[in-house]
């Protein structure tokens, strides 16, 4: 083999990522608090294939397209909503019929489409929830993960306030259990939007979305003096990049609005409010009009959550009532995810992570040659719980606790030394060289 | 949409899967319990991405195929041994560059290109773990899964018996663990076979090996014959699919052995099996000289686990010390992976699986407008771990105690009818229907 050859398989594509040690360790706590916070809400996980027919996602995808905004644009933002287009999908072709098959873009749509088989017999609501990765090819250069974990929710089969506010509460519970501090979730409602650009020619409302979507507030002033809109609408649309902050938006929203659409919006978004200070989780919630992603996908209320100090959000989601008729069932459908990276980048910002457990309890070192005896203590600390690694190279008391240092491990076992009875240990603690010497029946 | 369309994007294709429900609850279950496990045993979890460059895998690939026995035929068996041919993977090109990329068919390859990279300063031993899905794709007609669900050990840095005793151990402990009685692991040592080949023909070996590896002693005797094999080499050879069994095989074994290398091989073996005697695992051990799949990829120790009642291998694996040498760093490794849906198979065979947690603990029901006392409720329930969900949809209490069933929720707190007190709620048994008046306060 060529040493360029090495070269080759040792590297690892773009955007993709290897868990080691303590990454690996706080990606499983933080999918665990988060499943666990999902089935304590009575959710059930459901696990779905990495790869399915093209034609599974493309279904999903042509709905968020078929209104886009702004195409292109709106994946760059990295966004968990499901604008993921077409050509960022991994395909591939199936074995022996040729037909494409492609990475999971998104997990909803084969959510989707197992509400409209599998459980097309089942009562409604339903209740499901799952973490898992999803796959995004990203151009050279953007720095972009390929492969994306999440964890999410899904309400199925209920149009109603309740549903929406119970996903948002779900959502504010996943941070407190995270232990995630300054969390807020900004909530929208598209159909306010969709309302309000209702009388605006078609053509103009991809380049209105744009510039409220950017706050490009004197871009959005230059188009609609350009499309000539008479000057009491535009106005009104000049408020949309504005209307966000606490429960008065919602007074401000119903103000601005001039159409049906937009009022039945604003009603919809007070109920749920009402609703989330029922909960009690009021203090962490904002009202966010002008927010107007996934625009072809969503069809009610809206909502993306942030951490202070981490730029993108953590979590997003909202109602999306036109997706699983795609698959034949025609069932309302609310729910969220949540990016894990996202999750696990604020705990290390915020030096949270570092009381995560993830190492080795004990090193067991004997220097006997009969290893009975270490064998036997190794399955007895198992038995209570603890995690235990064996010392089985050999290479003096010193190499061995050097190893423990480097690997982290909490403690040392020593036996089997010269000045130790047949019937002694010694614990050391690595961290501070403090031993304790102990009968090995004790341990 | 035409109504064939609707038919494609609800299609599946062959041998994936989506869990639902107590499916999903059983493949958690199980994979903490491995999980668990491997932690009690000072191993640390890696966790590598689903696809990388094709050449990463092709290296370990080529491994396994450079002294192959069978090609194709050892694919089909389905065998959790590193020797999937290059034509089952699953490629596709990289974005922006047209590099092949390829769904991972096994961890290990990136596991060894980890070791020698990111932990290549590491000191040794490393012990490492890893759960997640491989991908192999299947012929049509097959009934192969293209998916499968893997739990694994690697343990790396280490060239002796007591390193592969423990991996062994471990696979026993995972066992044991799970509640799977009537687990056994076969034992073998890939260098006794290939010791006894040396002196053959290199043309014959791959067809003597076949005839072994199916124990189809005729075929067996007729190659033997045609390739001219002198009789006493021949008597040894046609022992070898007989040697399996319990610790006297490793005697049997030795005046098989003609040569040093198979020698050394049953010295190792014997090594082996006195260290899982001190680890108290030796009923769980069988010993078979006849195992020889795996042949490139493996050069020690091999083994299988295997359930009554289950007719592929649960686990396998053993030590494969050329592997990582392929990504630059020279280090002995041995390791095994468990089989996460025959482990779920064998537990539903026996109906073992039910006893699994798997339903939501409480419905709560109530019938006033306003839901504060459900939601405190619903708070507090969920604070002690319970699982919880709301019963967001109006339709009754006969409806909702309908649902409840047909969801498996164990419970139903009732609150709000007429004949109850503000401060009173029903807890209703759903299975029995036996019910009980209790104070909201004490819920």
């Amino acid at each position: 083999m060529t040493f360029c050859g090495v070269i080759n398989i040792m590297e690892i594509p773009r955007g993709l990522r290897t868990y080691i040690y303590e990454q690996s360790a706080r990606k499983r706590w933080v999918e665990e608090r988060l499943l666990n916070v999902f089935f304590r809400w009575g959710f059930q996980e459901i696990i779905t294939p990495a790869f399915e027919y093209l034609d599974t996602f493309s279904a999903g995808l042509a709905l968020s397209k078929a209104e886009g905004i702004n195409g292109e644009s709106s994946d760059s933002t990295g966004s968990l909503y499901s604008t993921v287009s077409l050509n960022r999908v991994f395909k591939f072709t199936e074995r022996g019929t040729g037909r494409l098959l492609a990475l999971r873009p998104d997990i909803t749509p084969q959510i989707a489409r197992t509400a409209a088989t599998l459980l097309k017999d089942s009562p409604m609501p339903l209740r499901l929830c799952y973490c898992g990765n999803v796959f995004r090819g990203a151009d050279p250069g953007t720095g972009e993960s390929q492969e994306v974990y999440q964890a999410g929710v899904e309400l199925i089969g209920l149009d109603s306030a309740e549903a929406d506010a119970e996903t948002i509460a779900i959502a504010v519970e996943c941070m407190k259990e995270l232990g995630l501090k300054g969390f807020k979730v900004a909530i929208g409602q598209i159909e306010f939007f969709k309302g309000m650009l209702s009388d605006i020619e078609p053509d103009m409302r991809g380049e209105i979305s744009l510039r409220i979507h950017k706050k490009d507030t004197s871009g959005l002033e230059d188009i609609l003096q350009r499309g000539k809109i008479r000057a009491e609408k535009r106005e009104r649309i000049k408020k949309i990049p504005s209307l966000f902050g606490g429960r008065e938006v919602i007074d401000m929203g119903r103000e601005t609005a001039d159409n049906p659409l937009s009022l039945g919006a604003i009603d919809n978004l007070e109920r749920v409010y009402r609703t989330l200070v029922s909960y009690g989780v009021e203090d962490s919630v904002l009202i966010d009009l002008g927010e107007i992603r996934g625009f072809g996908y969503y069809t009610g209320i809206i909502f993306e959550g942030f951490i202070k100090g981490i730029g993108s959000e953590i979590c997003g989601g909202g109602r999306y009532d036109n997706l699983l008729e795609r698959y034949g069932a025609k069932m309302t459908a609310t729910g969220f995810a949540v990016d894990i990276n996202r999750v696990i980048e604020a705990l290390e910002k915020r030096g949270e992570a570092e009381a995560l457990p993830c190492t080795t309890d004990y090193l067991v070192i004997d220097f006997r040659e009969d290893k009975k005896i270490a064998l036997e203590v190794s399955r007895r600390l198992r038995e209570k719980g603890c995690r235990v690694a064996r010392d089985i190279i050999k290479r003096g008391l010193e190499g061995s606790l050097q190893y423990a240092e480097k690997m982290n491990i909490k403690r040392a076992i020593i036996m089997g030394t010269e000045d130790l009875g047949e019937d002694e240990a010694v614990v050391r603690e690595i961290s501070t060289g403090e031993e304790k010497r102990v009968r090995i029946e004790e341990l």
